[in-house]
């Protein structure tokens, strides 16, 4: 059920940040520096102004305008700060008067990195994209690797460039060579193209050599991002094996300017699809790992797809566990990337390639055709949990392309 | 030559530590607190306390425990402080009586990382190695993927797990399926690897959407350490297919305590391997990238193998110039492994997996046997450039390996 706050845009129940949400961001206006703040209705509140002045418990969390120091303070620390501020923007609020002046209209506000990424991993947790992508590159026979039913198969991505949403991206060079082709070349990337993901945020380490349950694991989350992962389609086709994505992902990964807490999320957890083998004891969860969360692609203003978080075949805590299983050490800031969700429609597809086949059925967008991402492009993850009389979202997720740089 | 310095022990023909290296570490002696040193014969330098006393025109970039700072600084200030160590260190030097008590002997410390790795990516630029591997996997027909003389393939490793040399490494938890098992099943990796490689460091960052040549990425280089990519075989096997390994190369990476400079290692350039098909040109160098460096393997103080760093069919030059191709950012602290460097012989092989053919020949060990790594071995890499009358090394880069953990 909504929870009514005094600032009337975020008791909208088609609005994204009511007061059931208060999702993370770093904002700045006019060109001042970046300060951390909390999406509510049409505003941003100014939480670091918010603790200078005493109104929070948050010992100078708030100060460095990333929220890596309050994920790495721990669940008890992030449950304690949201119920503050509920109490603060709740309808009846006793500090109202204190709070007013820490308000700043959405609609001035610029968005920048909400977090520093420690590392990002991308996972490829949707079966129905591993089952196209695989039937496209192997046939409907080997569709689904043999080992995908039983790991969250993942691999280690590239920090440098995460950047926010509304960062433009140059079109990626690099070494293609098509089949009929002697040699390769090297140049612009002609099958540029989007993957619609979640992201996951792990607030809290673990240690190098010790492996983590699932429970832990989701204690861990600190929250989610809506996240896309660009992919230059023909330079990942002929780098890919044997040691896969490399460049044709490195250049870009876009998330949403908000994070949404795990907490925000839990009245939306659902269960994994069924399993279709059992999975081995240390990837089993008896918790809902999983959110409902309607998605979107827009291409130009025009929506190409509409899928869900719930498609995905293992949740973030069981792609976490996995990636300690090993006994690799985790960090505050690290980036787990969901993997493309694609629902079982080519109107539910997460990527182009996906929905236009390889590139063999052009999209229609408002008019014109598309394949793969033109110049000039604009693509938009959208995202959000319906509650009653009210939801919960993520903020757009968008990106531009430009042209390829010149090699110098 | 050998440039000849006033502490004896630097002067030593068969020392890893003259004049001609001053290699970069962080130390501690007696549990104090860590401090940037530099190794000159039997002795470490406090750097940190001679910058501290005015010794050095470095500003400060030496009091943070880690070369991040200095590696910043970008190549002339790397070249000023080079010189200005040799002026302190050098035969007849004027402020010996300043220095003496800075020096540390190299028995009393402790050795940390020396970064701070931003992200750690492994190349797979040994062309012996990818053949054999390819052989044991694919057969001999199809041991060379089609790119590999095209493309230095490489992946995106974890950071996190990077350590320094004489750190424990605990024998991985992982899943694993035998070829005639149904269902994986999940415990210590039971076929336990290293990995011998040089890693190379990038000082210099380069920009998202900017791609740099070859010339330009060599002068991004700070320096070189020994690196050992630590691999879990049977959990890479079931894992790698379609997106790379993961886990079994997530749980650690070794490196030397000490980094030797590009400059130190400038005598020793040499020419990469002849090409066996031409590059395409934003691969090409006019310049000798690769290094003369002897490397051997030890396995509990019995040398198994010897290889040479020159067998390297690209440069780090070559494989960063790659990195950047798509528009990848590149970080002050990014660690480059280059891949395993096999020679032509299997005594010169740089994994077990090669040196015992995937476990069929055991090799001999000082009287016992082995195949794969057992709990209590340890693993010693060693690497030194051979000048007239002095050496040029890194220092041991070794681990132990403890039993697996139990599951919590």
């Amino acid at each position: 059920m909504l929870k009514r706050s005094w600032i009337d845009s975020a008791n909208d129940p088609e609005g994204e940040f009511p007061l059931n949400n208060l999702p993370y961001g770093v904002f700045s206006t006019n060109g001042t520096a970046p300060r951390c703040g909390v999406a509510i209705g049409d505003r941003v509140l100014d939480v670091a102004g918010a603790e200078e002045a005493g109104l929070t418990e948050t010992a100078d969390l708030l100060q460095y305008a990333t929220w890596n120091p309050l994920m790495a303070a721990g669940p008890a620390a992030w449950s304690a700060f949201r119920e503050r501020l509920t109490d603060l923007l709740a309808e009846g609020a006793a500090d109202r008067a204190k709070v007013e002046p820490l308000l700043v209209p959405l609609a001035d506000a610029t968005m920048h990195m909400p977090l520093e990424v420690a590392e990002y991993t991308d996972f490829y947790a949707g079966k129905q994209h591993a089952q196209n992508v695989g039937t496209m590159f192997r046939g409907p026979e080997n569709a689904l690797p043999p080992n995908w039913l039983h790991i969250p198969i993942g691999y280690n991505g590239r920090a440098s460039t995460v950047v926010v949403s509304g960062t433009d991206i140059r079109r990626p060079l690099g070494q293609t060579k098509p089949k009929d082709a002697e040699m390769p070349s090297f140049g612009p990337c002609k099958r540029l193209d989007i993957e619609l993901e979640i992201g996951a945020i792990v607030g809290t380490p673990s240690k190098m050599g010790e492996p983590i349950t699932t429970a832990r694991a989701q204690d861990m989350i600190f929250g989610y991002v809506l996240l896309n992962d660009w992919s230059a389609r023909d330079l990942q086709a002929w780098e890919y094996q044997p040691l896969g994505p490399f460049q044709a992902k490195a250049f870009a990964t876009s998330i949403s300017p908000w994070i949404v807490t795990r907490e925000a999320l839990a009245p939306f957890a659902v269960d994994t699809p069924p399993r279709e083998k059992p999975l081995l004891p240390y990837l089993q969860a008896d918790f809902p790992g999983n959110y409902d969360v309607a998605l979107s692609v827009e291409m130009n203003g025009h929506r190409i797809s509409t899928t869900n978080m719930r498609e995905l075949y293992y949740s973030a805590a069981q792609q976490l566990a996995h990636h300690a299983s090993s006994g690799c050490a985790m960090r505050t800031g690290d980036l787990l990337g969901s993997g493309t969700i694609s629902g079982p429609e080519p109107s539910n597809y997460g990527s182009l390639l996906e929905m236009t086949w390889g590139g063999e059925n052009p999209l229609d967008v408002g008019g014109e055709t598309r394949t793969f991402i033109e110049d000039d492009d604009t693509l938009t993850l959208r995202g959000h949990a319906q509650g009653d009389g009210y939801r919960v979202g993520f903020g757009a997720c968008t990106g531009t392309i430009l042209p390829a740089p010149e090699f110098p």
